[in-house]
């Protein structure tokens, strides 16, 4: 939550020059956005996200992530849309940073997740799932299975034994034991509550697309039940479960072996996200800017999803 | 710049519910604002700003900030405007901290400042001037002459001694010599680049208002010398200095006793704020989420003022 570059007057002039959207009226840095810069830019034709890729994401990807954003919202995805310049190209550079334009969405990301927003996350990703089937560019998830013990060396020495035994054997289990053949696809892989808008009760938006890569659908669903279905004491909430799952059900149905699987897919998406944020946590000083996330919070979900034993732990 | 208050969804509708300009359809925090919290808020009937009050504003002196900028919004001052809820209050808490709604101002404050700019921040700055005349509320300026020395005094230890006996001497001399009887009245008082905003090259809007006080009026013009008049190597320009206090003069004409009285009130303000950056920058940790601004730019600016001998070092 940051605006990492500055964009002078001369340079966003230039840059805007390029496009047919009119002239800047006002462009304003918010604070969202960790991996990138973001600004909001209003001009008299509308308005619009300017955004500056900064060091945490690789220009090779840029292509992938804007083809994919262009792709879902000409399939009805309300998503950011890139915006091309004169010369048919959506990526350019700003302020000495790969950059691009995409529409503005409406809508606010929910501060409290509820019961209520659950059904709409699991229909959207659901939706996002089957408009994403026919884009052709891939990209493998660094951040899966295979990325994980690579990841856990990086922090191990900086955590106590217990816990690194803990998380060995769950490594070991994962990569033992982690499916090879379930559906796969373009998944979001970060939808959060800060990645999803809502407007009056009603999904607006889905935004962030900057994870997204291919791997098993399933895994997008497990990724959303840690995300939205624990409690603010890190108490799982089946009711919240059952209306995502049932809601992602109803638009793309779960195949047996998608569902036999969802409890170890949401016990690794634990470690996952357990295994960043701890790599960010002994890594970033406590002052810094980009403020650190508790990895405790993810221990926690992990080890519930270690003692489910089918799927109607999760309410289904 | 930085977001310091999340607000929670039924915070922020029940906030809104209390004015008459309609339901959210974006709020984003902004990454603008040093001493509060900002957000961006996008209604069906508009765009506003929504700002919260962080520990550095005295609520005290909230009536007079508001009260100001509605006294020059309805005088052609284009400055945020504090919108009253049903209540015909301006002033309510938000996330436990007091709040306003103000209009939203279209422009944007030039990262790079040019002599062109200069001539509309001199007009700006004496209409605003002319603009606050009749303003009742009365704020006196604890950054003046008299709050330096204590200011002063929670830094000196961190700093050589040549320097503390330059800035001892400076001292000496504004406690000695400050002007007692110059044309007084409402100041901005920090009317720095970021807080003027441009649109097509003419000046569409002044913000932040929260270091306006009571002050000589020519001490003002001073902040702006320094402001707006050196360049990135802290050389004066005296081009940009004689196209701001010509365009000043042109609306409210500078009298001989201020126009004598601005060598010494512009080495005074580069004094003000070579001392809060020294306090800042001694009391900051490197790291912290705000950005420290470096002191040894308000010192190169003083000692080029204590080199002058009158207006005419100054372009007039």
């Amino acid at each position: 939550m940051a605006v990492y570059t500055e964009v002078g007057d001369a340079e966003l002039e230039a840059f805007l020059a390029q496009y047919d959207i009119g002239e800047a009226q006002s462009f304003k840095g918010i604070a969202e956005g960790v991996e990138n810069t973001n600004y909001v830019l209003a001009t008299d034709k509308g308005q619009y996200m300017v955004t500056l890729y900064e060091k945490r994401v690789d220009p090779k990807d840029l292509p992938f992530f804007l083809g994919l954003m262009d792709h879902l919202a000409a399939r009805g995805i309300n998503c950011p849309r890139p915006i091309s310049g004169r010369d048919g190209n959506a990526l350019r550079q700003l302020a000495g940073k790969p950059a691009a334009v995409t529409s503005f969405l409406p809508g606010m990301w929910p501060r409290r997740m509820t019961v209520q927003h659950c059904g709409p996350v699991g229909e959207a990703l659901a939706g996002l799932h089957l408009a994403g089937r026919d884009f052709t560019i891939v990209r493998p998830n660094a951040l899966s299975v295979a990325g994980w013990r690579p990841l856990f060396d990086g922090s191990r020495r900086h955590i106590d034994q217990a816990l690194e035994r803990e998380l060995d054997a769950e490594l070991d289990l994962f990569e033992a034991n982690w499916p090879s053949d379930l559906p796969s696809g373009v998944i979001h892989a970060d939808l959060f509550n800060d990645n999803v808008f809502f407007l009056h009760d009603r999904l607006s938006g889905l935004i962030d697309f900057y994870f997204a890569c291919n791997d098993f659908l399933a895994y997008d669903v497990a990724i959303c039940l840690n995300a939205w279905c624990f409690e603010a004491d890190n108490s799982f909430n089946a009711t919240k479960a059952r209306a995502l799952l049932q809601a992602y059900d109803k638009v793309r149905p779960l195949g047996d072996d998608e569902r036999r699987s969802l409890p170890l897919l949401a016990r690794g998406s634990a470690l996952r996200f357990l295994l960043t944020r701890l790599y960010d946590w002994v890594h970033t000083p406590p002052d810094a800017l980009v403020k650190r996330k508790d990895p405790q919070e993810y221990l926690s979900k992990l080890r519930f999803h270690r003692s489910t034993t089918s799927l109607a732990d999760y309410g289904l």
